[in-house]
């Protein structure tokens, strides 16, 4: 669907990524004719800004749609089982943020840079992938194509963004809370956050995982093409306001070679290398909020696999795993 | 040596470990004659309170062991490396918490619970091991029993004041500092810690782990008496006060069965179960802080080793890992 400019519609844009997904679309220039900002009824009016110009929320409705050419849904699950079937059919092709499509046939689920091409298998769904796995796999693709990755074992350190505004300002209030000597009362997480850490992200499944943790695996093998991924992983929420980190080992077919590695992952787009620790240079969360790229470091031969690699990856979850990762789903559907 | 009460020595006694020691002899009534209060010439005249009096802290020197039956260490690798020896001429049994001696052969390296027999092979120095080793084996050691463990991948979400009691204070500065928007200069961390995570604990060794991430398999293969016993570890400092966590993926030599892993892990010892997801409980640090046992949750059957169990354990690591490890292996050795 090629044309000078397109109809975008963002559905839940007064959300932390809905509002990363304006800012994107702005610094890459997206070709967008007309902008369409939709909310629930209760956002309905708040204005934001877009390209130096206000425009006002409007209520999602059945009829929002028409003529849109391109909808980015970052609204929660149910929205979108409701909605993107209506975009659909109003002829909108939908990039999902949710986890409501992305393990169905024909909806294609795209890290840009690791399985891009795959987007021309679209039929007007795209998922938009978890994004502790997004930023995973932009550090375990390249050791992939290099070696042939098995399976990992990986531990998340997630910020508080990924779970919305309203997290980043229950830290902010905790953390004053609890410096001042005050019990706290949690809302949007569990428990407490603030000088804490909590092993629970998205709901418990019956094997004793969370949804979030299967994803990395599920997500994972439908992104690299290799159904028999294994990932075994520990979703823990730390006190961090934005970027994810993530401790993995992984195994690999063939053996494993360093500097193979090292270059492996320079020469993959959307990634960097910040890995010398003898000058304390290694990735953290605060360098990485804000940042387009995923940071890899701490990269080193596993002492408990054979055939086996050790990494440290950050990235901005709201822009690798949210919404630069989504425009860039776009930007790809565009050229199709 | 069996005596009415000893005369105690702890050396470092205005860290935080030397003032934890202090509180665990005295609410475990540990039989003290005298106690003296060692640390560096900078500290000494001030006074600390033991059993409701003050004693004030002297100047360690080489002539500060006579007369000393047990002398507690907690003052960093080389001042263990220096006096340690000159506390043993004197007479005194050492047991010490630095990393000076838990590799030397003929130095038990001890966590009651897990190899509190092997104290009886002491020679007048007894090592206290790693905080998060402990921590760890406290949850290991039980599954070992049962299953058998050959490697684990291990994360380690570590509390500040396993650095000392500067640290403990440079969080507490640092995140009013960054919470009212300003800068901060790190002096006890190589980074902020503040609203973010680091993955470096001690320094790096060659082979690109930290001294502290080689420990586990290290001082773990010493503890469990298992010389093929493989671990690879990322340790990452989190913003937390007290209180270390680790998650954990082990594979065993035999078949695992839930019910009988929950089982060894609530008779052994030291650790609890806090392990029911649906009501939202597991082990945090939060509630672990200032409690002698260990406690493990997240218990789940790993998705991605054959006979592989995946946990989440929670502990004090100025307790079990140092203060309270330390007191009780005291214990054991005045029963010898």
């Amino acid at each position: 669907m090629k044309k000078p400019a397109y109809n975008v519609a963002v559905v839940g844009v007064t959300g932390a990524v809905g509002e990363e997904m304006l800012r994107v679309m702005e610094r890459r220039s997206f070709p967008v004719a007309n902008i369409k900002l939709l909310a629930s009824s209760r956002s309905a009016g708040k204005p934001l800004e877009f390209r130096g110009k206000e425009h006002a929320v409007e209520a999602l409705r059945v009829n929002s749609f028409e003529g849109v050419d391109i909808a980015f849904f970052s609204a929660g699950g149910s929205i979108s089982k409701e909605f993107v079937p209506i975009a659909v059919d109003c002829g909108a092709t939908v990039v999902d943020n949710s986890s409501a499509f992305r393990m169905h046939d024909g909806v294609p689920l795209i890290v840009p840079q690791v399985n891009g091409a795959a987007v021309s298998t679209h039929r007007r769904i795209i998922a938009n992938p978890n994004c502790t796995t997004a930023i995973t796999l932009m550090a375990l693709a390249p050791l992939h194509r290099a070696f042939g990755v098995k399976r990992i074992f990986a531990s998340s350190y997630q910020a508080v963004s990924g779970a919305g505004a309203r997290a980043i300002a229950e830290l902010r209030e905790q953390t004053k809370r609890v410096s001042g000597g005050h019990k706290v009362e949690p809302e949007v997480f569990p428990h407490q956050i603030a000088f804490n850490v909590i092993p629970h992200i998205d709901a418990f499944t019956g094997n004793g995982y969370t949804k979030e943790e299967m994803k990395m695996q599920n997500e994972g093998a439908k992104i690299l093409g290799l159904p028999g991924f294994h990932a075994s992983v520990t979703c823990v929420r730390v006190p961090v306001f934005r970027a994810h980190s993530v401790a993995v080992s992984a195994e690999f077919e063939r053996p494993v070679d360093l500097d193979a590695a090292r270059a492996a992952i320079r020469e993959f787009p959307g990634v960097e290398l910040f890995d010398d620790p003898d000058a304390n240079h290694y990735p953290m969360p605060v360098d990485c909020a804000g940042k387009d790229n995923c940071v890899v470091g701490r990269l080193r031969k596993d002492c408990a696999f054979e055939n086996g690699l050790s990494f440290w990856v950050c990235g901005d979850q709201l822009l690798r795993g949210a919404a630069l990762n989504a425009v860039e789903i776009a930007e790809l559907v565009i050229k199709l």
